[in-house]
């Protein structure tokens, strides 16, 4: 799997411990003696598809690189409530300085894992990708990226920079697709692939001719989305189509059974339930040392 | 009510900004003309409580300050589905680098403010306050915060900084509730209250004993919690009793009739049900200037 | 004692040798052999209370996490002029690239936990708190207020964020000490406590029942001050109750003893006088390695 | 005068009011209607040297662009106890916000220029110049320097980066001046000038030799260092001496009379004596706008 | 053309200035009056294509934004040596605050402007793509692109982030272009095109196996390189064929002939023979108001 | 040689890494495993002078703490084609993370290096120094100026803060020669040097007369600058001259016989012609650890 740019996943974990701890963490440095070492068992309290193990062992190296963080599941594992999904030992104090933060990501994270996964196992027996959208939480665009394809799905585009998206409004202030598609082509790397989106079949026409490497089918009835693959597959099989629109875990089969290649859900990251997760302390008398 | 610390949220959406445009926005820059203007029409597609109207004129604001924003309904709002809530108007190219992140904070903080609502309603008729908890979206803490007062609910601590709060971990390591409570009143600020989470009866009258200024009681019925109030009130009624546990809408009213003076609920950051917002953009054909 | 939380300290300490070493060290970089070795020792000049050993050592692991730096004696010791309070060992160009600003540091916090020291001792017999205000140096307030505690005195609110604090200011721009408690009551959390500073018994039987937490009787005379004392601990034993004024160290038992709970003191980081610390090397011929 | 780098002052007052203001300031956002305005006085309550007001404007319009801060007196002024120095206009929590910082500045840096002057003064009559030392406050560097300029002195070098000073432990650790210097002019740039620290005159003739551009007299007595300046202004009238020990006010003047062309003085930046100045608002009833 | 994220370039720009102005412009500070102006000739001293007059604009408006800059010819000109090409006027001061900066960073991008401009004109005739590499300088990336566009070339890539570029080493660790391929499909985004660097027939025919978007043929002498293109095209022709080796304005046209769609040159921005550009300044006696 | 200030070459280093990786090398970790092993072989494919040894090893260290890099040649040797210049061994995925930013740069330093060398060799006899100037890369100027050094030249002022600097604009602004210098020496610290660029015998007199330290002779004709060094060093031996002009390798060294001390070259670093330099991967088949 992609694995993640750690390195800017420190900086923001850097960020996101200093809005919780401020100045200081008054209720552990006053009650806690610096010396006082502890084993936390990190537990899940629901069932659901675990994501997010090595972003909380890096929490837990940002806040004390001296404590011994082991996952004991493997990250993506579909696991039942009471699992003990990974233990953390050292000092107390850098143990609770680290909680917080790395429950409130590794449950968010698993929330979407969990719900990308019951839109993936939805689509089995078919081989249309699941993607993202950009309806992501800000700043946390890379995680949340990052736990869809935890959860057995795939990206789209990451930002406004790595992709052209030709929608609505780009095409009305271009003077039409084809205006739209050869400016973008003229202008951007080779590298770089061309999305179109249609609402019927006259655009998806346009964009077909105008050479769109990418064609994006939005909210079209199944019936509709079947015949405008066809199209796209008997002029130019090479070309990506994907399905857009209100989809659930119950529908999203049949849209599937159009023949797009990649259905985009937004609400993957749109609205995100996150899984219960947390962390009981087990008191270890001695000191470290 | 409470007002935002700008300062601190522009440099966050100058972040989230450049987390999705990156090297720039290939599909605006290549498809819509530099002197290109238009009206941007933002209008829900849910009902729900408004909360985000500022911190979406500032994001425009910080994309190009020569948008004009101009809100159309109160910050805090119970809107139909359909109503249009804000208009922003100038170059295309500005308004579309700003919408994707505009929307996704104000679907979010939205989602908060009419869940906190939701429960708020629940409490009419009793003067209990209701209050978030810190189980925020790590970076958004100021933010969802802010939406849970446009909610009409209330704040717990900022962070770990602000005030005292001694759970089960720091009970045990520093040797018992009078410990920890002389622990931290010995070293903390007296601008400074000190919060004890206590299970039963026991640790409430050692929470009574060592002079706790606020005191959880966590998971009770509501019969012991009705009990536990009472006790507190006798000895001490300018202690404020906080009570905790999985409290729904439902439920929150039987809570608040134990006496409690506070009920704080985590679920109302903790999963993010975002609010449906959209911009349209009216084409205007004259250049601008 | 209340520890620093040294991340935030680290981030200062790497500013401030930026400014001082800049683009380089043009002298140690020129004369001083890379591979030699040095033991440097640091001692007082003056006697003081010793501070920022811990600081010190931050800096010279910042500057070279290969320098050993071992305190000769405790953070908080009452020292005599001639006191060796710590050895650093290691390459000479490390050494001197961190000396100015561990002893600039060094010496302005043993100047501010002496001069604590000389209050706190003036307060021996009663069991009134010294703390510190907002007069601290911009950009070193945490470290300040360790000073502070170091000295024996303790702290005020961090900041304007973390308590409440209606000067005359605010009574003024809310129309009474009556409106401005109860607004700031309505809107802050409940964690969090409301000080109200008065200067006469009309303000201080308005703050009474405003239901302020901390009342702040500013420049009374000890008889109007005692008699204000007994006027809040009668009716509310538990709000605290601070003294202010121009109060000196042959002046301050005379306020204790009127019985506030607490007296604030502004010079205590106003003015600081530094305490005269250096660090002499003794040359080691060896190499490193 | 040479003016400030403005551009890094203004960040340095970002993080300072940040190290205030934190997430909000709790009591004026509060109690403080949002469209109050205030007029601001800023007064001295003794006599002194002023310098800051720059600085204050700076904070003020760091804080909120909208507010008119007018100087009534001029930067360097010899101003008496009373005298107001500055007002500022505009929204009531702005004012507040920014109250404190620019306050603690300007207390600061005019206890630097007033006792730069107090040197200054002690120096009628003769041409040397008073010079400052790098013993400043950490982040404060730029700022105090300016002060001292303010007062009438001049400043030394900025940093270790900008001027070679070899003392005792470089002499040590390259073996002998002569080493030193021939090592340093070797490789720092032609633009750079090198200065000798030397404690008796047999260093003194081998600074000559080596080829020094300036030679600091450390520590000698007067008739000694006299003898010494003569020594070289013989040889090599192009060489700054500087005289340097523990000078103060009564003592400066003989040392002037030695004949060097410059005084440094660590004590003007270690020990800061603030000045005390305050701001009183004058309540204006109409709303901004 | 493509413009650019001025953000991005503002930030950089803040930086530059840092690096050059440090704690001061101790010449400008000390010589020219704060209130003296004037009017800065910016002429170029060679021919060739101008490059770089907006983000000279935007070091001027960082510098000072009262400073009015109006460029004199179009952005990409062709222009003879004396030509004046923009004019700045006012501040004295902040004219040669910026000057040095934005000559630096136009000079530089005009040399890239001009010696792309060079390798497009050889192209006269075919449409081959003229493109750059990631061999940037660093933290100059985006604006040396920008420069390629600005003489006629288009760019590759942007980073290791934004396209998939399989070369040797990735061959062999993955173990084969098959394998490459398909483990990148399967885990990039749908909107991401995969290139193959193939250097014999035997890697051509694996990489169109494999479904490679964009085949790159390097270093093969024409007549392959012609062999290769027809190969592609016959098989696949909506797969972009990209050409590379040691081309010069010489033997670039002989590569365009082969029929690939795009030349990428290293020595676009390897190397940068800058373009001279020099400001002259015209005092203007009166002051500025 | 005068070392560099690894703490501001490695934040530079992470700005770089960023700009090139982005949210991920999607190549590399994509195809290659996280546990493939290799060395990378370095070398150089052109004859010159080696620079930035220390600087790839640091990019590499910034990347990978856990790589081995090994330098195979001294930092400024004089190095054929085809030398390995040094090794770099372990995770795969790091090397290529790092290859581009660490050949880039010391592609670039090295071409700085040996233009460096060239000219140095062309003084082979006389004692003037080579200098550099401002004209550097923005971002680079530190690095590039180590490069100057390490091709055996030596360096001018570091920027606008460290040296004074009067020429023509500042001539005109401040009213002539002796008013600049004046004005600087007043306000400047003792320790920092004033240079005064002439362009005739008149501002050369004055000039003289005005004490500068440092006297640049602009674009004189060989006789000229002869007799100009002659009446300088008749008059004031210590004060520095600096030659400057179009100069070449093949012109420098008669510039240099007429005495000047310094000849400053802009085009060391104005152009850069980079040295080519290539990694090569030998696969390890074992994994890592």
């Amino acid at each position: 799997m992609l694995d993640l740019n750690m390195e800017l996943i420190r900086k923001q974990i850097r960020q996101w411990l200093e809005e919780d701890i401020g100045t200081g963490d008054v209720t552990t440095l006053t009650t806690i003696p610096l010396e006082h070492v502890s084993k936390g068992i990190i537990h899940v309290k629901e069932d659901g598809i675990l994501c997010g193990l090595s972003i909380a062992k890096e929490v837990f190296a940002v806040v004390d690189d001296s404590l011994r963080f082991e996952p004991k599941v493997a990250e993506g594992s579909s696991i039942k409530k009471g699992t003990v999904i990974a233990e953390v030992e050292g000092s107390t104090r850098s143990i609770l300085l680290g909680e917080r933060l790395s429950l409130n990501l590794m449950q968010r994270l698993s929330g979407i894992a969990t719900k990308t996964r019951e839109f993936v196992d939805a689509l089995e027996g078919v081989p249309t990708r699941l993607v993202d959208t950009r309806k992501t939480t800000p700043g946390h665009r890379l995680l949340e990226k990052y736990a869809v394809r935890v959860g057995g799905g795939h990206n789209h585009r990451f930002g406004l920079y790595d992709a052209v998206m030709i929608k609505d409004n780009h095409i009305k202030g271009s003077g039409g697709i084809a205006q739209a598609v050869q400016a973008a082509r003229q202008q951007i790397p080779h590298t770089m692939k061309i999305e179109v989106e249609v609402e019927d079949f006259d655009q998806l026409h346009q964009a077909l001719e105008a050479g769109a490497d990418i064609i994006m089918l939005d909210n079209m009835i199944p019936a509709k989305m079947k015949e405008a693959v066809s199209i796209i597959k008997d002029k130019a099989p090479h070309i990506v189509v994907e399905g857009s629109g209100s989809v659930t875990p119950q529908t999203i089969k049949a849209m599937a059974e159009t023949g797009v290649d990649v259905i985009s859900v937004g609400r993957l990251t749109y609205s995100v339930a996150a899984l219960d997760i947390s962390l009981d302390l087990n008191e270890r008398k001695e000191t470290a040392l």
